[in-house]
Protein backbone atom coordinates (compact mmCIF):
# COMPACT_ATOMS: atom_id res chain seq x y z
CA UNK A 1 0.00 0.00 0.00
CA UNK A 2 1.59 3.45 -0.82
CA UNK A 3 1.43 6.21 1.73
CA UNK A 4 -1.25 8.08 -0.10
CA UNK A 5 -3.17 4.92 -0.08
CA UNK A 6 -2.52 4.66 4.02
CA UNK A 7 -3.35 8.30 4.46
CA UNK A 8 -6.58 7.67 2.71
CA UNK A 9 -7.69 5.05 4.56
CA UNK A 10 -6.97 6.42 8.08
CA UNK A 11 -9.22 9.59 6.59
CA UNK A 12 -11.75 6.79 6.35
CA UNK A 13 -11.58 4.98 9.10
CA UNK A 14 -11.63 7.85 11.05
CA UNK A 15 -14.90 9.47 9.05
CA UNK A 16 -16.79 5.93 9.75
CA UNK A 17 -15.91 6.03 13.26
CA UNK A 18 -17.17 9.49 13.74
CA UNK A 19 -20.02 8.79 11.86
CA UNK A 20 -20.63 5.66 13.95
CA UNK A 21 -20.15 7.13 17.27
CA UNK A 22 -22.73 10.04 16.28
CA UNK A 23 -25.25 8.06 14.76
CA UNK A 24 -24.98 5.90 18.44
CA UNK A 25 -25.58 8.99 20.36
CA UNK A 26 -28.82 9.73 18.45
CA UNK A 27 -29.88 6.84 19.32
CA UNK A 28 -29.52 7.13 22.37
CA UNK A 29 -31.12 10.32 22.41
CA UNK A 30 -34.06 8.91 20.23
CA UNK A 31 -34.47 5.66 22.94
CA UNK A 32 -34.50 8.53 25.84
CA UNK A 33 -37.40 10.63 24.20
CA UNK A 34 -39.36 7.66 23.32
CA UNK A 35 -38.96 6.12 27.43
CA UNK A 36 -40.23 10.24 28.57
CA UNK A 37 -43.35 9.37 26.10
CA UNK A 38 -43.71 6.09 27.87
CA UNK A 39 -43.37 7.84 31.34
CA UNK A 40 -45.75 10.47 30.63
CA UNK A 41 -48.25 7.53 29.17
CA UNK A 42 -48.10 5.36 32.56
CA UNK A 43 -48.18 8.86 34.33
CA UNK A 44 -51.91 9.05 32.48
CA UNK A 45 -50.91 11.71 29.97
CA UNK A 46 -52.19 11.26 25.84
CA UNK A 47 -48.97 10.71 24.15
CA UNK A 48 -50.81 10.98 20.82
CA UNK A 49 -51.54 14.54 22.51
CA UNK A 50 -48.46 15.25 23.71
CA UNK A 51 -46.68 14.73 20.27
CA UNK A 52 -49.31 16.89 18.38
CA UNK A 53 -48.37 19.70 21.13
CA UNK A 54 -44.60 19.44 20.71
CA UNK A 55 -45.04 19.82 17.16
CA UNK A 56 -47.07 23.08 16.76
CA UNK A 57 -44.95 24.40 19.60
CA UNK A 58 -41.95 24.64 16.82
CA UNK A 59 -44.21 26.75 14.55
CA UNK A 60 -45.07 30.40 14.65
CA UNK A 61 -48.02 31.15 16.70
CA UNK A 62 -49.66 33.27 14.45
CA UNK A 63 -48.68 30.75 11.13
CA UNK A 64 -50.36 28.19 13.51
CA UNK A 65 -53.52 30.21 14.26
CA UNK A 66 -53.99 31.19 10.26
CA UNK A 67 -53.90 27.52 10.04
CA UNK A 68 -56.57 26.55 12.38
CA UNK A 69 -58.68 29.17 10.74
CA UNK A 70 -58.86 27.65 7.35
CA UNK A 71 -58.99 24.14 8.45
CA UNK A 72 -61.88 25.06 10.18
CA UNK A 73 -63.96 26.70 7.46
CA UNK A 74 -62.68 23.73 5.26
CA UNK A 75 -64.24 21.38 8.32
CA UNK A 76 -67.75 23.27 8.28
CA UNK A 77 -67.44 23.67 4.15
CA UNK A 78 -66.94 19.61 3.88
CA UNK A 79 -69.72 19.33 7.21
CA UNK A 80 -66.95 17.64 9.20
CA UNK A 81 -68.05 19.98 12.18
CA UNK A 82 -70.93 21.99 12.22
CA UNK A 83 -70.93 25.27 11.58
CA UNK A 84 -71.62 28.27 13.35
CA UNK B 1 -29.01 -24.38 -17.37
CA UNK B 2 -31.49 -27.13 -15.99
CA UNK B 3 -35.25 -27.02 -16.12
CA UNK B 4 -35.19 -26.04 -12.84
CA UNK B 5 -33.42 -23.38 -12.92
CA UNK B 6 -34.80 -21.91 -16.61
CA UNK B 7 -38.56 -22.25 -14.31
CA UNK B 8 -37.21 -20.53 -11.60
CA UNK B 9 -35.95 -17.59 -13.96
CA UNK B 10 -38.86 -16.86 -15.67
CA UNK B 11 -41.00 -17.01 -12.08
CA UNK B 12 -38.35 -14.31 -11.08
CA UNK B 13 -38.48 -12.35 -14.41
CA UNK B 14 -42.29 -12.65 -14.10
CA UNK B 15 -42.54 -11.36 -10.41
CA UNK B 16 -40.26 -8.49 -10.98
CA UNK B 17 -41.97 -7.37 -13.72
CA UNK B 18 -45.60 -7.54 -11.84
CA UNK B 19 -43.81 -5.37 -8.94
CA UNK B 20 -42.00 -3.02 -11.17
CA UNK B 21 -45.48 -2.46 -13.54
CA UNK B 22 -47.26 -1.75 -9.94
CA UNK B 23 -44.85 0.45 -9.15
CA UNK B 24 -45.31 2.30 -12.36
CA UNK B 25 -48.92 2.63 -11.31
CA UNK B 26 -48.42 3.65 -7.85
CA UNK B 27 -46.15 6.30 -9.15
CA UNK B 28 -48.36 7.41 -11.70
CA UNK B 29 -51.10 8.10 -9.10
CA UNK B 30 -48.48 9.58 -6.50
CA UNK B 31 -48.12 11.99 -9.44
CA UNK B 32 -51.89 12.70 -9.69
CA UNK B 33 -52.58 13.64 -6.57
CA UNK B 34 -49.74 16.01 -6.51
CA UNK B 35 -51.26 17.77 -9.60
CA UNK B 36 -54.61 17.71 -7.59
CA UNK B 37 -53.06 19.45 -5.15
CA UNK B 38 -51.11 22.19 -7.64
CA UNK B 39 -54.43 22.44 -9.35
CA UNK B 40 -56.21 23.48 -6.14
CA UNK B 41 -53.30 26.01 -5.28
CA UNK B 42 -53.80 27.30 -8.16
CA UNK B 43 -57.32 27.99 -7.92
CA UNK B 44 -56.69 29.56 -4.34
CA UNK B 45 -56.67 26.97 -1.83
CA UNK B 46 -54.64 26.28 0.95
CA UNK B 47 -53.00 22.78 0.16
CA UNK B 48 -51.63 21.91 3.91
CA UNK B 49 -55.09 22.91 5.46
CA UNK B 50 -56.12 20.67 2.40
CA UNK B 51 -53.99 17.88 3.55
CA UNK B 52 -55.02 17.98 7.09
CA UNK B 53 -58.37 17.55 6.24
CA UNK B 54 -57.78 14.42 4.10
CA UNK B 55 -55.57 13.15 7.19
CA UNK B 56 -58.62 13.93 9.61
CA UNK B 57 -61.37 12.32 7.62
CA UNK B 58 -59.72 8.91 7.48
CA UNK B 59 -60.11 9.36 11.82
CA UNK B 60 -62.90 8.27 13.45
CA UNK B 61 -64.83 12.15 14.06
CA UNK B 62 -65.64 10.70 18.02
CA UNK B 63 -62.13 9.75 18.11
CA UNK B 64 -60.97 12.79 16.45
CA UNK B 65 -62.96 15.57 18.62
CA UNK B 66 -61.42 13.15 21.96
CA UNK B 67 -58.08 14.54 20.60
CA UNK B 68 -59.02 18.22 19.87
CA UNK B 69 -60.50 18.18 23.47
CA UNK B 70 -57.14 16.80 25.19
CA UNK B 71 -54.86 18.97 22.93
CA UNK B 72 -56.57 21.79 23.94
CA UNK B 73 -56.54 21.13 27.44
CA UNK B 74 -52.48 20.61 27.10
CA UNK B 75 -52.65 23.74 25.01
CA UNK B 76 -54.35 26.24 27.72
CA UNK B 77 -52.00 24.22 30.78
CA UNK B 78 -48.79 25.44 28.48
CA UNK B 79 -50.05 28.72 28.16
CA UNK B 80 -50.10 28.37 24.27
CA UNK B 81 -53.87 29.52 23.43
CA UNK B 82 -56.09 31.84 26.02
CA UNK B 83 -57.97 29.35 28.52
CA UNK B 84 -61.48 30.19 29.24
CA UNK C 1 -74.42 31.22 1.89
CA UNK C 2 -73.87 33.19 -0.79
CA UNK C 3 -73.06 32.35 -4.41
CA UNK C 4 -69.35 32.60 -4.35
CA UNK C 5 -69.25 30.40 -1.25
CA UNK C 6 -71.39 27.85 -2.70
CA UNK C 7 -68.91 27.47 -5.51
CA UNK C 8 -66.38 27.79 -3.22
CA UNK C 9 -67.84 24.81 -1.15
CA UNK C 10 -68.36 22.57 -4.48
CA UNK C 11 -64.82 23.19 -5.65
CA UNK C 12 -63.36 21.98 -2.43
CA UNK C 13 -65.88 18.91 -2.32
CA UNK C 14 -64.71 18.02 -5.39
CA UNK C 15 -60.80 18.73 -4.96
CA UNK C 16 -61.25 16.76 -1.25
CA UNK C 17 -63.15 13.39 -3.02
CA UNK C 18 -60.56 13.66 -6.16
CA UNK C 19 -57.55 13.31 -3.66
CA UNK C 20 -59.40 10.21 -1.60
CA UNK C 21 -60.27 8.54 -4.71
CA UNK C 22 -56.97 8.90 -5.67
CA UNK C 23 -55.10 7.56 -2.69
CA UNK C 24 -57.48 4.79 -2.23
CA UNK C 25 -56.76 3.47 -5.43
CA UNK C 26 -52.93 4.45 -4.47
CA UNK C 27 -53.23 2.25 -0.96
CA UNK C 28 -54.50 -0.67 -3.10
CA UNK C 29 -51.26 -1.08 -5.32
CA UNK C 30 -49.64 -0.87 -2.55
CA UNK C 31 -51.28 -4.13 -1.06
CA UNK C 32 -51.23 -5.66 -4.73
CA UNK C 33 -47.46 -5.24 -4.34
CA UNK C 34 -46.80 -6.87 -0.63
CA UNK C 35 -49.27 -9.46 -2.30
CA UNK C 36 -46.77 -10.19 -4.99
CA UNK C 37 -44.00 -9.86 -2.42
CA UNK C 38 -45.97 -12.58 -0.28
CA UNK C 39 -46.50 -14.63 -3.05
CA UNK C 40 -43.30 -14.90 -4.15
CA UNK C 41 -41.70 -15.62 -0.35
CA UNK C 42 -44.55 -18.51 -0.65
CA UNK C 43 -42.70 -19.43 -3.68
CA UNK C 44 -39.29 -19.74 -1.86
CA UNK C 45 -37.73 -16.27 -3.02
CA UNK C 46 -35.73 -13.78 -0.79
CA UNK C 47 -37.86 -10.78 -0.40
CA UNK C 48 -35.02 -8.93 0.63
CA UNK C 49 -33.30 -9.54 -2.29
CA UNK C 50 -36.00 -8.78 -4.61
CA UNK C 51 -36.55 -5.55 -3.20
CA UNK C 52 -32.78 -4.79 -3.67
CA UNK C 53 -33.17 -5.85 -7.33
CA UNK C 54 -36.01 -4.08 -7.77
CA UNK C 55 -34.04 -0.78 -6.27
CA UNK C 56 -31.13 -1.55 -8.45
CA UNK C 57 -33.12 -1.66 -11.53
CA UNK C 58 -34.35 2.04 -11.41
CA UNK C 59 -30.45 2.49 -11.79
CA UNK C 60 -28.07 3.38 -14.57
CA UNK C 61 -26.15 0.59 -14.95
CA UNK C 62 -23.31 2.19 -15.28
CA UNK C 63 -23.62 4.89 -12.25
CA UNK C 64 -24.62 1.13 -10.45
CA UNK C 65 -21.79 -0.19 -11.25
CA UNK C 66 -19.37 3.05 -10.43
CA UNK C 67 -20.63 2.94 -6.91
CA UNK C 68 -20.04 -0.79 -6.73
CA UNK C 69 -16.97 -0.18 -7.16
CA UNK C 70 -16.27 2.26 -4.90
CA UNK C 71 -18.24 0.89 -2.47
CA UNK C 72 -16.00 -2.47 -2.78
CA UNK C 73 -12.40 -0.47 -2.21
CA UNK C 74 -14.18 1.39 0.74
CA UNK C 75 -14.84 -2.16 2.16
CA UNK C 76 -11.56 -3.63 1.95
CA UNK C 77 -10.26 -0.28 3.67
CA UNK C 78 -12.07 -0.69 6.12
CA UNK C 79 -11.36 -4.53 6.55
CA UNK C 80 -15.06 -5.73 5.63
CA UNK C 81 -14.16 -8.05 3.00
CA UNK C 82 -10.65 -9.60 2.11
CA UNK C 83 -8.65 -7.53 -0.52
CA UNK C 84 -6.95 -9.22 -3.08
CA UNK D 1 -57.11 26.10 39.64
CA UNK D 2 -56.95 23.34 42.23
CA UNK D 3 -54.00 21.38 43.70
CA UNK D 4 -54.25 18.58 41.62
CA UNK D 5 -54.39 20.53 38.29
CA UNK D 6 -51.51 22.28 39.14
CA UNK D 7 -49.35 19.34 39.80
CA UNK D 8 -50.84 17.94 36.62
CA UNK D 9 -49.72 21.13 34.40
CA UNK D 10 -46.46 21.11 36.31
CA UNK D 11 -45.84 17.39 35.32
CA UNK D 12 -46.98 18.44 31.57
CA UNK D 13 -44.54 21.33 31.66
CA UNK D 14 -41.73 19.21 32.83
CA UNK D 15 -42.53 16.25 30.06
CA UNK D 16 -42.32 19.31 27.45
CA UNK D 17 -39.42 20.54 28.38
CA UNK D 18 -37.39 17.68 28.72
CA UNK D 19 -39.02 16.26 25.11
CA UNK D 20 -37.93 19.20 23.61
CA UNK D 21 -34.65 19.52 24.87
CA UNK D 22 -33.88 16.03 23.83
CA UNK D 23 -34.88 16.53 20.40
CA UNK D 24 -33.03 19.71 20.48
CA UNK D 25 -29.62 17.62 20.91
CA UNK D 26 -30.85 14.99 18.75
CA UNK D 27 -31.18 17.57 15.65
CA UNK D 28 -27.59 19.21 16.73
CA UNK D 29 -26.60 15.25 16.01
CA UNK D 30 -28.20 15.24 13.06
CA UNK D 31 -26.64 17.98 11.49
CA UNK D 32 -23.52 17.20 13.15
CA UNK D 33 -23.69 13.49 11.01
CA UNK D 34 -24.25 16.10 8.29
CA UNK D 35 -21.33 18.07 8.37
CA UNK D 36 -19.07 15.11 8.70
CA UNK D 37 -20.38 13.80 5.15
CA UNK D 38 -19.71 17.68 3.87
CA UNK D 39 -16.45 17.31 5.20
CA UNK D 40 -15.71 13.64 3.53
CA UNK D 41 -17.22 15.15 0.25
CA UNK D 42 -14.88 18.05 0.86
CA UNK D 43 -11.93 15.61 1.31
CA UNK D 44 -12.94 13.84 -2.14
CA UNK D 45 -14.62 10.69 -0.43
CA UNK D 46 -17.85 9.52 -1.92
CA UNK D 47 -20.89 10.21 0.17
CA UNK D 48 -23.37 7.64 -1.15
CA UNK D 49 -20.76 4.84 -0.73
CA UNK D 50 -20.08 6.11 2.10
CA UNK D 51 -23.69 5.79 3.40
CA UNK D 52 -23.95 2.31 2.28
CA UNK D 53 -20.81 1.01 4.02
CA UNK D 54 -22.33 2.42 7.26
CA UNK D 55 -25.93 1.07 7.17
CA UNK D 56 -23.63 -2.52 6.01
CA UNK D 57 -21.44 -2.37 9.45
CA UNK D 58 -24.75 -2.35 11.06
CA UNK D 59 -25.18 -5.55 9.91
CA UNK D 60 -24.17 -9.01 10.85
CA UNK D 61 -21.11 -9.95 8.38
CA UNK D 62 -22.43 -13.76 7.57
CA UNK D 63 -26.04 -12.36 6.72
CA UNK D 64 -24.69 -9.60 4.71
CA UNK D 65 -22.46 -12.15 2.48
CA UNK D 66 -25.64 -14.38 2.55
CA UNK D 67 -28.05 -11.22 0.94
CA UNK D 68 -25.11 -10.25 -1.68
CA UNK D 69 -24.64 -14.28 -2.81
CA UNK D 70 -28.40 -14.24 -3.38
CA UNK D 71 -28.36 -11.06 -4.62
CA UNK D 72 -25.72 -11.71 -6.98
CA UNK D 73 -27.93 -14.85 -8.56
CA UNK D 74 -31.40 -13.20 -8.79
CA UNK D 75 -29.09 -10.19 -11.08
CA UNK D 76 -27.44 -12.95 -13.01
CA UNK D 77 -30.70 -14.54 -14.08
CA UNK D 78 -32.03 -11.39 -15.11
CA UNK D 79 -29.41 -10.43 -16.93
CA UNK D 80 -28.34 -7.42 -15.02
CA UNK D 81 -24.84 -9.17 -14.79
CA UNK D 82 -22.83 -11.21 -16.94
CA UNK D 83 -22.98 -14.86 -15.48
CA UNK D 84 -20.02 -17.36 -14.92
Amino acid sequence: MSEVEAVARDQLRSIVQRIERLEEEKKALADDIRDVYAEAKANGFDTKALRTVVRLRKQDAAERQEHEAILATYMVALGMVAGE
